[in-house]
C-alpha cells in the first residue's frame, strides 16, 4: 500500500475553483484499480504553511500512476495561477 | 475530529535521533485525553519536498493542545539542528 501526501498553496480567489478540479479528478481516480480512498484537509489555522493537503491510499505505486496518467489523457489540466502543488508518494513507517 | 498534519524536513544524518524523538512523543501522546491515531509516513521518492509527515487524528484541539502543552513539561524538547517543522491542525473537507 501506498500513500499519495499533497499539500498544495491555493490563492483564496482560486479556492472554489480548485475545489471543483479537486473533485473531478477524484471522481475519476476513484474509479480506477488500486484505488482506496481519498481525505481532503483544510487547515483551522490561518497561518499555516499549507491551507488545503490532500492525503490518498493506493495498493500500489504502479497503480497509482497508471491512474494519473489515464486522468491526465481524459480530464483537461489545473491551469489555475497561483496554485503549487508538492505531491510525493509515502510509506506507513511507525503507527 | 481534528487532524494535525506535520510535515518535516531531517538532515540525513539525524534522521534516527528524530525518530527516536517521535516515537517519545507518541507514547506519551497516545496515553493523552482525545488521542485517535497517529501515522507517520516516510517519502518513497528522493526529491518530495517532505522526507516525514505524520497525520494524526485527535477528539478536539483543545484535546490535542492540553496534550501538547503537557508533553512539553514532560519530555526534553527536541533539540537537532536542521530540523524543521510545518505543523498546523486541519480538518476533512471532502472524501
Amino acid at each position: 500500500e501506498v500513500t499519495l501526501i499533497n499539500p498544495f498553496l491555493v490563492p483564496e480567489p482560486q479556492e472554489q475553483a480548485v475545489l471543483d478540479h479537486w473533485e473531478q479528478a477524484r471522481d475519476f481516480l476513484e474509479t480506477q484499480p488500486g484505488y482506496i480512498s481519498t481525505t481532503l484537509h483544510r487547515s483551522i489555522q490561518p497561518n499555516s504553511k499549507f491551507h488545503y493537503i490532500n492525503v490518498a491510499k493506493w495498493e500500489s505505486t504502479a497503480d497509482f500512476k497508471t491512474a494519473i496518467s489515464k486522468m491526465n489523457k481524459s480530464l483537461s489540466p489545473l491551469s489555475i495561477p497561483g496554485v503549487e502543488f508538492y505531491p510525493a508518494l509515502y510509506e506507513v513507517i511507525r503507527n
